[in-house]
């Protein structure tokens, strides 16, 4: 049995398309490698920022396979399983596990809203059930401000004392830091990410399992030196370097932001393509965003 | 070519299920005919009533498969086709105009927020391209309360100026009759459904197209002596029934309400199962709401 308790700095890494929107796998798996040699000590693929929404269920499984056919680890790999539908989430999380990713990264369902404790209960505690596999391990994903519908304190502690270790993390992207520090203080049995590195440092002081966020497409290292001295003298400056970096990647939409500066970076204008409903970051804002990064020491992700 | 423009009172279909959860199709379509011999035009299949985004795409196929197969004319039917993924919307929709349903019901991409006009119309446009056919209506989705993304009037203007009557309806749930009276007066290309009977006489006054409401489950042939009768000195009257019955119902979550009906008026409980994350309607709830049906002069669904 393979343990897949994740720790570290993860990136939710960002999906290449050919202009057809139809995935590139190759430049994909490009930006992967890049990642875990840059920084990352594991990523989510199909997070938010990989537009795993925008994917279809037969998409995913065909990108992990060829993700896990390149000789990346399954163990680093954490699978971001979004789904309303609890076949589909039961379905993705079943192929991960056949081919040895034990970690998946739940959305609640996140169509209907306003619905009961009991009732997300019900959902995760039947997906829990019917994948019936002990290798899995859960790491809940709280993102309001997108999906709305979160993830309640009294959620966790139901799912925890029914599912022991099953239930093994939760990645905290509320924005809401009080939040975090209650996740970190009440909930020490799991596994607890922050979902942007402007909390990094006092999330590690807590105990924190390390970051997962989606600048960490283009900034893993910092935070990995973070994740790596922030016992020491020099914590504090590092932190204030992702903060500057934080801020400039705030102003626009990440994930046509992430993808501006892979771009750039490796001259590649095809690294810019989403799908619908997002919009690529246009010409000026990649070009002042490109500017403001230029006067940062910065690696910019080329491979 | 069949023209499939619809018009009338149409009920999107509660989705009836086993213990098991699986989908129960005899008695999801044993519902489908009754509604259809007390007071209902059309159906549509996979709407947000009848739990659609907790159904996998196999599912709606198979289910939607299993209506046509049984009788029911294609023509009938709008094709309910919420994905946040394109691939998904276009393989729904295929699959629907294959066995004769061109109107399909269709949602934003819902996932990702704050998404720009030009996003949803990338969406959508590809959609309508990809599908190709030129049999197929879209009849598009605003729900804001629900999936948070709507349809924005300046979206129906690019894609009604781009494909013409394809774009042929909106069904609009935003609750807010001034959205509505606007897309009745100044969009009067398209087909306007008002999501609620307490909206009714003033839609129809104003041209609307019929009603497709989640209550039409239970309450389809009020509604459709509304839709015969309002220009008749009868129509108010009709439309204070139809907002009694709507009050009841506002109550309550409207899938569990609705079940609940169905299930004390055939006797049999297990039309009270829905899929998490949504819950059953109590007990006490489902007694107390049908004891305030029982003063209404109200033919229950009972097959």
């Amino acid at each position: 049995m393979t343990e897949t308790l994740m720790r570290g700095i993860f990136a939710p890494v960002v999906t290449a398309f050919h202009q057809s929107r139809e995935i590139d796998s190759d430049r994909s798996i490009a930006h992967c490698r890049w990642l875990l040699d840059h920084g990352c000590d594991g990523l989510v693929v199909f997070g938010t920022t990989s537009e795993a929404n925008s994917l279809s269920l037969l998409e995913r499984k065909r990108l992990l396979e060829a993700i896990v056919g390149s000789g990346i680890s399954p163990a680093q790999l954490l699978v971001g399983n979004g789904a309303c539908a609890l076949p589909d989430a039961v379905d993705l999380a079943t192929h991960a596990l056949q081919i040895g990713c034990g970690g998946v990264l739940m959305l609640p369902p996140f169509y209907y809203k306003a619905v009961s404790v009991d009732g997300l209960f019900a959902f995760f505690a039947e997906f829990i059930d019917r994948v019936a596999d002990p290798r899995l391990r859960v790491y809940l994903y709280h993102i309001p401000p997108v999906a709305q519908v979160g993830i309640p304190l009294t959620l966790i502690e139901k799912l925890s004392a029914r599912y022991g270790r099953l239930v093994a993390g939760i990645k905290d992207s509320s924005g809401d830091w009080e939040n975090t520090r209650r996740l970190l203080t009440e909930f020490t049995e799991i596994q607890v990410f922050p979902g942007s590195e402007a909390f990094l440092l006092p999330a590690l002081r807590l105990g924190a399992a390390g970051c997962i966020s989606g600048t960490a497409n283009v900034g893993a290292e910092t935070m990995q030196q973070l994740y790596q001295n922030w016992q020491t003298a020099k914590a504090e400056e590092i932190q204030s370097k992702l903060n500057r970096v934080r801020e400039i990647f705030q102003r626009y939409p990440i994930i046509g932001a992430v993808k501006a500066v892979l771009a750039a970076a490796n001259d590649d204008d095809s690294w810019r393509y989403v799908r619908p409903p997002l919009s690529p970051l246009s010409d000026p804002d990649s070009k002042v965003l490109m500017r403001e990064l230029e006067g940062l020491e910065f690696q910019l992700p080329k491979f």
